[in-house]
């Protein structure tokens, strides 16, 4: 198949590779040139403008950071319904944005090209960078079952799994959830480590104890915060690389966004949000978010 | 063996029971006649005093309420040191506290068996009553090492691993940490479910997604708090069963006051337990932990 | 001076009343009949249209529930500038919008009546239904020097004190930052207050205590949440009357958006927040915001 | 009147000179002598050891640091009842304790002065360093009436007003409920200063604005936390002086363990706690309590 990307980025990158490593026909397109070069030298071909990474495909996959940029490529910019690429993208063509933004809009962007009669699907990622350079992502997608089933096999190109959590817009809810989640079971981890520690007791062994035991959870588990007790983690690279402190308090956001609009009380998320904010603002924005630990260590005087 | 157990309520009556059925001699003893009749009935004797309990047993078990029960089964109560059963068990016997409690209070009984020549570890358990009925609960042990080697083949009848965490009191401090964190990630997870739910997603596929994703959890994956999701937990039985709402504000309390004596920040833990005390203010204390869900329900006007 | 008055109810009932007694000509407009006879009966003209009380005057004053109200009124509509009142306002005329709402929906609809030669100021008040009845609320104003001088004469004829927070949207900044800290200070107290009375302590004396104290705040001395305490407020009358729950959590909600867009931390904004919806969730979305208290009190079991 | 006076640091210095410059022979005790020299130089005398400063006394204060060092002075140390001065002081003498302790060790102390037939009160105090000074302390007293109407002439000596919040114990309870209160308002005054600054509001205007809204309270009135607005609070001073984070950090741990003991939710004490907490571990555990405006600061990447 003939594939259009946008967004060649972190993560982005590694994805339009394996679609590339998978038989397709990759078109992509990226506003920052040097990350186009990469997928370039992967076997991708750089298109020379965002229509002409439309032209003739069978499927647009798009990874972009924020709902702005979202809506800006498919319609060209904020209040406005024109000027995007979503015109020019054959109706036969299956659009999925992978991007991770509010549901509202995913709903918008998705409404306005089912009037135009296209169709398009939410599909946010769970697994970071690793997982979309090892191809396993999660994809949480929202849309009509039917346009789910027919993006699965170019999902499973780069990922492990697909989920569909429901109509248009849904991917995202179910996305934000997860990583409101993720964010306070971080967070409840490192804090819990820190207590050990403070007592004497060593995290790797009280890592094991509490994996074998009610405590469990994926941060613990797959992500140890604390340096040294898992190795490949951001935790054992000084916070390097990963999951952003600033991408996890746009999530946090987004979270706080949803619940909002129905009255949904998240005492945890909104915790887990402060904590992250004062974290950001406290020097750690561009590391790992695995590194809210730093936040619970016993510094010097100042 | 001949081992005298005390304490055989929803959590010590069927870890005897397994006693007896891995072959033990097992003399029980109870404040509360009642219990005693049940594990009688599963083979065990019922000790006609405390002291009876111990006399000539290789192995002491105890599974009591609080610190103030250990203290006064082993000392004679509070601000004594003797009176208890402590004095009138054989020097050669292991003594194994299974009861959660604060560290403190299993360093100093400890300290003073030690004293008197005698061996005591600390064995908190995880697991609930339904990994005691199975045999299948985590010991999460403090004391010397060789100690904590000989309890091993009768903790192995009555549990599935055995850790140390580190010497007396190490135990209860892991178990806390455990449990505090086994806290914060019911209530995220009953808060993003909600949250999901308010937006019209199902609980069941959010909860499969989430569980196949980074927001993986045991309270997510082994004890669903949504009713209906999981089959044979206490969300599926209007919360009956199951380990209290006033037994996990007992065990937060201790992490509070763990976390006071080190100044540790714990403000998801902090949080956590200002909502399990307002959820069993509301009504709630007897229920299941997991009954943390209906805290998040939209009722109806007052 | 002709004064064209937009919504009257709760509270701008009571404040369109005041301007008449001041001796100006007020002509009022609500999409709610019922509240027009109301203000017809304190001396107001009922306005045929909001086109109607528009005309002719020297200051437009609106105090509307929603910025979707806000945005309806003066242009029309989302994503509309036209179809509103705005461009049937005198040029030389004064507008003042009272209605709590967004800084950002409050600076556009500034901006476009700029553009138009118009001039706008947002002007949110503090005191309640209460203090707009007495003609002592506060305003907080956000806009240009001159234009609020201009107001001044105005606004004293509804309150006691008229403050200048900065620009355009300012004053709604102000506004958000100082009923956040109501919130928090709110909840504080009455958790305060239980804790004591848990403890067997008289809150009535407790409250005198804390007056004389570093725990003095405004929700202690000025609106007591617990039932007795004080007279005249809404804890003496069941929480009836009063500012809402409802209303506290879309000022929360004003505040958490404020917070996302400059990344500042607000810990005890959010978990007031998070209270606050679950409170209203649990059946008190309709009553005085310090009913609060009642979440802190101790139910009989479910 | 003759006064024995115990511990005369920052806040019982000041007060045994305010007692001298009253006219009272004050005969002054403490573990460090070069805190006695500087009450000498007001005129005390040193007494050479703890008991000599209670011979012939008419009154005991004592103003300690903590609960083990008030236990320490009467009874002679844990577990102990005897070794203390308790049993050297003159029947007929008043003991009042003005340190902030628990109130169980407070309740425990005055029971075994009763059974001694002594009385004895516990009257913590409001104000800080600055009232101790003044002469303007809160007192907040705990005991049977008569005994704290003997004491109120030689408290007004030392401060402006006297309660009786009940009960030996009630004052210790109802200083906790204060400063936990402080410590909420503190905070939220602190982030809510933060947000409005971060959106371009001037931190004194926005100050002026809420002191006379519905967001006035005793940090934001009496003791801002941002520097420069008032004169004469630490926060204009680096935040030397006052209440040191570690003092605020004792007191709310009092708070929870007070809520500990009757299941009382307190959620915003339960943040401040944390919050607090970490502060103190950022190296802030010296610094005035107002320093927790820092936390909120945005600060450089690391």
């Amino acid at each position: 198949m003939k594939i259009g990307f946008f967004g060649v980025g972190h993560m982005g990158g590694p994805m339009a590779a394996n679609l590339v490593k998978a038989g397709h026909e990759v078109v992509a397109f990226d506003l920052m040139p040097a990350l186009l070069e990469t997928v370039v030298q992967e076997g991708a071909r750089a298109a020379s403008s965002a229509v002409d990474a439309v032209a003739g495909v069978d499927v647009v996959v798009s990874m972009l950071p924020s709902a702005g940029a979202v809506r800006g490529l498919y319609l060209g910019g904020q209040d406005k319904v024109d000027g995007g690429v979503l015109s020019h993208i054959d109706k036969s063509a299956l659009i999925i944005d992978c991007s991770t933004i509010d549901a509202d809009t995913a709903r918008d962007v998705a409404a306005i090209a089912q009037e135009q009669g296209r169709v398009m699907i939410d599909a946010p990622v769970s697994g970071g960078v690793g997982g979309a350079k090892a191809g396993t992502l999660t994809f949480i997608c929202g849309g009509p079952e039917d346009a789910i089933d027919r993006a699965r096999p170019v999902l499973e190109c780069m990922g492990a799994q697909v989920f569909r959590a429901g109509d248009n817009g849904a991917g995202q809810l179910a996305k934000i959830c997860n990583n409101m989640l993720l964010a306070i079971h971080m967070i409840g981890t490192a804090e819990a480590l820190q207590m050990g520690a403070d007592h004497g007791l060593d995290p790797a062994v009280l890592s094991d104890i509490m994996k074998a035991s009610s405590g469990d959870n994926w941060s613990l588990d797959k992500y140890n915060p604390w340096p040294g007790v898992m190795e490949n983690v951001p935790s054992s690279k000084d916070y390097e690389g990963g999951f952003a402190v600033k991408l996890m308090n746009k999530d946090l956001g987004l979270a706080l966004q949803a619940g909002l609009s129905t009255q949904s009380a998240t005492p945890m998320g909104n915790l887990a949000k402060s904590l992250y904010a004062a974290h950001g603002n406290h020097g750690y924005a561009e590391k790992d978010f695995s590194s809210i630990q730093r936040f619970f260590r016993h510094k010097e005087s100042k």
